[in-house]
């Protein structure tokens, strides 16, 4: 598929437009070092992300119904702690409420900032995050993330990589599939968006999961487009 | 009410951020000039705007299921048209297309963008607006509204002065009903609003329905603040 008919960029952003997982590493720290708790804050980090996939598995089976992904880091966030023996009834809930949000606080990578820019001035570029509207809002305030609009999950109300949350996404932007290209360093997410028609566009992030990362090194089919920056896409395609 | 506990300002947009009457009719007078029409394009918009709350009013009471903006704007076009004794099937369906997105393609009121540019600083700023998504996205990108996140009626499925528009709105941002204030240059909308709970900031808007307007001139009740713009709203609420 050429690139030409796309109009509309939705990009994945935990991992692919901000570092959540040095975000959120510096701000366990703070927590933990203010109640003098001694973990690994990178370590906590992924343990509490590490929760993300089955949190988000019990609403796309219908098991639970659709809760925002805030609430749903809440509930992770106590789940961790308990993982680490900490009873979470020590803190505070404003605390743990803060703790819990941290997640609109990311930074974005060093590109991501000047990438959307650029590639703002020839397609409508929106989130496709798993992400709820408050959550993505609050973090393009943090970060000077340049939306064109928050396409938060309440919109389409389906967790990727439900195929609702990739077609509800192209819908709502008034477009047809394949004039919306999914852009993700993450190989799974773009198969997903592939299998439902949409361009599809690689941005590696060989560090999002730390400096032993394994996974999603590298393009594991012919995706559409693939950079190693979201500046670099812009170059890739003309903008 | 006091402003001090509000964190987000949503915006009515037809009326009160752009001006819609004037962007109506210099698209509409190109399109009947293209075509040879004889029609004062000022009227024409008037008489198109007039079909908005019958339109919207099939989908509040439930007579039909919620249909986007731009779509519902098709349908009043085409009323509108052959209310006239047009015929809208001697024009191309791609030509009515794009007039009938006219509505994408408003702009600003002059004080509009700064204004929202100061009023940034201190509050997250939405649009509150019956309009979709993907309308009020192009808009943004037309007139350069620096919006935070663009509500569109999709987020809320409900049309103002539906208690939902304003409730759920609330609900995604993730504040209390008082922590929202709305900014319209209708009292009714105000009205609405402040039933369910929000603030209420009136903008004068004298000239929106032009030269001899005689509706929402001055404030019908002691809303919570008032200004003859959004510059003026901004110094009064000192961003």
């Amino acid at each position: 598929m050429a690139l030409d008919q796309v109009k509309a960029l939705g990009f994945d952003v935990f991992g692919t437009v901000v570092d959540w997982r040095s975000g959120i590493a510096r701000q366990s720290a703070a927590f933990f070092e203010q109640h003098g708790i001694a973990i690994d804050p990178w370590q906590f980090a992924d343990e509490w992300r590490a929760l993300y996939q089955p949190a988000m598995e019990r609403c796309r089976s219908g098991e639970r119904p659709y809760v925002r992904l805030d609430a749903l880091h809440r509930e992770m966030l106590l789940a961790a702690l308990q993982r680490r023996g900490i009873d979470p009834a020590r803190f505070d809930r404003a605390e743990l409420d803060r703790l819990s949000l941290a997640w609109r606080q990311l930074d974005a990578w060093p590109d991501a900032v000047e990438g959307l820019q650029r590639l703002r001035k020839r397609f409508v570029v929106v989130p496709m995050s798993n992400g709820n509207i408050a959550l993505l809002l609050h973090m393009a305030r943090h970060a000077g993330l340049p939306w064109d609009a928050i396409l938060g999950s309440e919109v389409t109300r389906a967790y990727k990589p439900e195929p609702t949350a990739y077609l509800g996404t192209a819908d709502v932007l008034g477009i047809a599939p394949d004039q919306l290209c999914l852009v993700a360093a993450h190989n799974d997410d773009l198969a997903a968006a592939r299998g439902c028609g949409l361009a599809t566009a690689f941005v590696t992030r060989p560090t999002e999961h730390g400096p032993t990362q394994r996974i999603d090194l590298a393009p594991e089919q012919a995706w559409d487009a693939t950079a190693g920056n979201l500046v670099e896409l812009a170059e890739r395609l003309g903008c």
